[in-house]
């Protein structure tokens, strides 16, 4: 009979989860020796808990499928814990096994000793459960694994002393069934459809699961057949766009622009999505972005089924039959000169390979990453679903063993990447297709704009200045990744740029390509920003578009 | 009126609370703004939340004060959980401030949004508390002060919600008075003078407050009149040591080894101390390492004053006039030929500069530390009090800032060096006398030793092995400092760590040292090591301690 730990990953083996994103302890070593006992499972060793969760997170944003996690107990759970945020957020199911110390060992509070479930519960608010048998154990994996892959999907967390992992008398539990989402309600379907022929301008906003090409075309065509507008939330878990599937609108991070996108709105109708909120609160702002008099429909929550409720929803508009708008194939050209972030932006966009997997997580630098993809081939978008930053390498990790075939490109800025910076060795281990792009502008650049923003830059000094400054010294990524294993460049000019890009495309293999760039918003521009961001709403809209579009960050 | 981050900040500083390592995002921005306003707070900025807690950690043991954190909201917290974790266990204070949403935001449930008390108390049991009010936040932080410089120190959350801290009317509050230690209980005292002097083996067992140099004289006072042994718990938060102080033994961390040391005793004393317990559980091994027929008194809990229980013992027992037995100066010589693990601690013993801060995360290379280091110049030693691994280098710089003219050595394994490598930068930024020794073993050597040790290792077969190595790239520590604006050396003899160790010692700023070196336990030694482990109670104990000095990893 095999013991506990041989057991549960049996049991997760046979429910499909069959990758583990690791980085354990000598309470999970009984874990860790029974993975040569099942040959279905590979183990992914991490060098810090958040790149074995934000590796989980893309990972299972990739698969459609949830991996499981090896944390050593509340630290290291502690150390997972951001990017389990960002897949709490993006609604990415996480099988996330935290070990613990023997059922024995734990009132003697020993040196590892804390509350692990109290800080579990921040991330797994649907699922923690402590395993105290071992005969129970997989019973209590199984409980996980079907809550993990809900619908919403969430992050599970199954506790495992040390004693549980060892104890004899494992017995491996059935897989348990997948979950089916709820019919939408046609009810709700008839109401929204009825608001929306009622006149006034309305709007779709997707979410979650329906930003994949079957909601997308079911709702471009109401959008074609209503003239209607279909908005993405701002950060989607996985988006589904380029040249011949219909092009959604994100919701902009600046509240003020993500404001003058909704107004004048009289119904909003949800698809798995959130009423649109800012991202932060600001004095003397509304955080709630639904524009006064517009109605909030619901036509699928999280638990329906996204995809029949818009098939539905265009049936009951007669609009099964219109034409889809479809992005159309263009590449912005090949940039050239002094490298700045929007020439990494077109660079991307020029050399875009085929059923490419883009990972965002450049704040003010990717700003033109969406324009300069957009009619690009075919390719998978996954953002930071919950803001905490350090997701984009270790995303990377899981969405490169997730899709072998594909080539998996990270954007991210200098402060974001050095979170989890050490993702870069499991890429080089693994010998992962990752290409990651840093924006180096030795600056905490976002925050630069939200100093002004709420209302802190004018009082803030020299030593409020140096809180946002990477530089003394200036970081040097090119290095930080040799000194990980994996093959890097810097760079300054766009040309340069296009051939370390075109040399890692074509060579297997994790890269990394430091962009050496200027920040995206000078001083002055920044002094300038609160000033025209306030004026937005009071300006003729052709005339406030055109500004939006020179002055965002 | 201030507003209330700058009113904040004045309470902090008035109360001596003059450094704040921080890591802030956009909530935080009117406090990073209010830092102008303060000339007296300085604040560190790290590039990572991990960082700041180990240092504002490392910073506490040194100066003897708190330091405050700047953290941006949950996930923050969540990042710079581990180090909280060393701190809370080692009793150290740290004033945690954690950003928030704006009160009126959080409803909304926007992106970051998560709850941030439920994390904070893993680490901050006894004081998390949200200010809801600009004219309350200096009452709560003057309470948050209290709260983290009480007996037992330790780490007290203040949530920070961005109105409160951008809204006027900020009061100012006086500081806090600092508490007092509990005297000692003259009839405990008197119990346990009576039963030292009932004959039977007797030890006293130092932790805390109790091992810097007026408790340590009172301890070896008794110990040479009553022919005691002293006793220092395994991981000293900090440990007065060297020529001239009296030397204590410290618990093993394997607790066969630790078993062995307690063998025969018939009291333990604890001095502000735990009871000793096992680091983890072991099928079939007790986790109390209290012999069977041990009496545990406690002279002071954490809330007494140690030196004073100490001294009234030493008069109930006659010893205050004994002569204690003082560690005589010795170094040990220069270290020669193919580096290991052992000859750098040796070189560090041979180098050892005065009044030198020694930082040991190096699980098992640093097993010669103590050893090396015993008869050199007075130093601090600072350990690893919670076991989550990746304090060293923060520590690091918080104890650098704290004693700008001593010298900080940090020694730390590859492994765990690796969890907060981002320190380096703040090292360079500050420019910070610490050397970084990186024992580069390309190993979880520890975890391999713990395998076997948890009787796993039988079953483990490649894939088990692979968990634990870090080869496939080797990591490069020199290039990641480099990238980090640090100066760094890679050696792996013994005469170019020397010199590398001198020039480091010669010249201001940080340093990095990579020893590479082979594992300090090789597989057949690992593979001896339970037998012979198991085997210690069984042997003589001369011969068992001969045995013990060969094979402790």
């Amino acid at each position: 009979m095999p013991n506990g730990a041989q057991a549960l990953l049996q049991t997760l083996a046979d429910a499909g989860i069959d990758v583990c994103f690791s980085n354990p302890g000598t309470s999970e070593m009984h874990f860790v020796a029974a993975l040569d006992s099942e040959p279905r499972m590979r183990a992914v060793l991490c060098l810090f808990e958040g790149v074995a969760t934000g590796a989980a997170d893309g990972y299972a944003r990739m698969a459609g499928k949830p991996a499981a996690t090896l944390l050593h107990l509340g630290c290291g759970l502690g150390n997972g814990l951001a990017n389990l945020h960002n897949a709490r957020k993006g609604k990415v199911p996480v099988v996330n096994i935290v070990g613990d110390h023997a059922t024995f060992h734990v009132p003697l509070d020993a040196q590892l000793q804390s509350d692990i479930e109290t800080v579990a519960r921040n991330v797994s608010p649907g699922f923690v459960r402590t395993s105290n048998h071992t005969a129970d154990l997989c019973r209590d994996a199984a409980d996980a694994i079907t809550a993990a892959r809900g619908l919403p999907g969430q992050v599970a967390t199954l506790i495992l002393p040390a004693d549980v992992s060892w104890g004899d008398g494992g017995q491996p539990c059935p897989p348990p069934p997948l979950p089916a989402p709820a019919a939408p309600d046609d009810g709700a379907v008839q109401a929204i459809a009825d608001a929306i022929r009622s006149g006034g301008k309305a709007a779709l906003l997707l979410g979650g699961q329906a930003l994949r090409e079957p909601a997308l075309l079911a709702a471009a065509k109401i959008a074609a057949h209503c003239g209607m507008k279909v908005f993405c939330e701002v950060f989607p878990t996985r988006l589904e766009r380029g040249a011949g599937l219909p092009a959604v609108e994100r919701i902009a991070y600046l509240a003020e622009m993500a404001s003058l996108q909704l107004s004048g709105l009289q119904h909003l109708v949800l698809v798995d999505a959130k009423s649109p909120v800012s991202f932060f609160a600001y004095p003397g702002k509304a955080s709630d972005l639904v524009p006064t008099g517009c109605t909030v429909h619901t036509l699928a929550t999280p638990a329906q089924d996204a995809v029949a409720g818009l098939d539905k929803l265009a049936a009951a508009l007669d609009a099964t039959s219109a034409t889809p708008v479809l992005q159309a194939a263009a590449r912005p050209s090949r940039p050239r000169g002094r490298l700045t972030a929007a020439k990494v932006c077109k660079a991307v966009g020029h050399l875009l390979p085929e059923r490419a997997i883009l990972i965002d997580e450049a704040i003010t630098s990717g700003l033109m990453l969406g324009v300069m993809t957009a009619g690009g081939p075919r390719h998978d978008l996954l953002t930071l679903t919950g803001g905490a930053i350090g997701q984009s390498l270790p995303n990377a990790v899981g969405a490169a063993i997730a899709c072998p075939d594909r080539k998996v490109l990270a954007l991210v800025g200098d402060g974001s990447a050095m979170y989890t910076v050490q993702a870069l060795w499991t890429m080089a281990r693994e010998r992962l297709d990752v290409i990651a792009v840093i924006f180096n502008n030795a600056s905490y650049s976002v925050l630069n704009v939200e100093l002004d923003r709420v209302g802190a830059g004018s009082r803030g000094g020299p030593k409020a200045k140096a809180q946002l400054d990477l530089h003394g010294p200036v970081l040097d990524f090119a290095s930080l990744a040799r000194g990980m294993g994996v093959t890097a460049t810097r760079c300054d000019r766009a040309d340069a740029f296009c051939t370390a890009l075109e040399t890692a495309l074509a060579t297997p293999g994790p890269h990394l390509i430091e962009a050496v760039v200027p920040e995206s918003l000078n001083a002055s521009k920044r002094r300038v920003l609160p000033w025209l961001l306030r004026s937005l709403p009071n300006l003729p809209k052709p005339v406030a578009l055109a500004l939006k579009r020179k002055i965002a960050p």
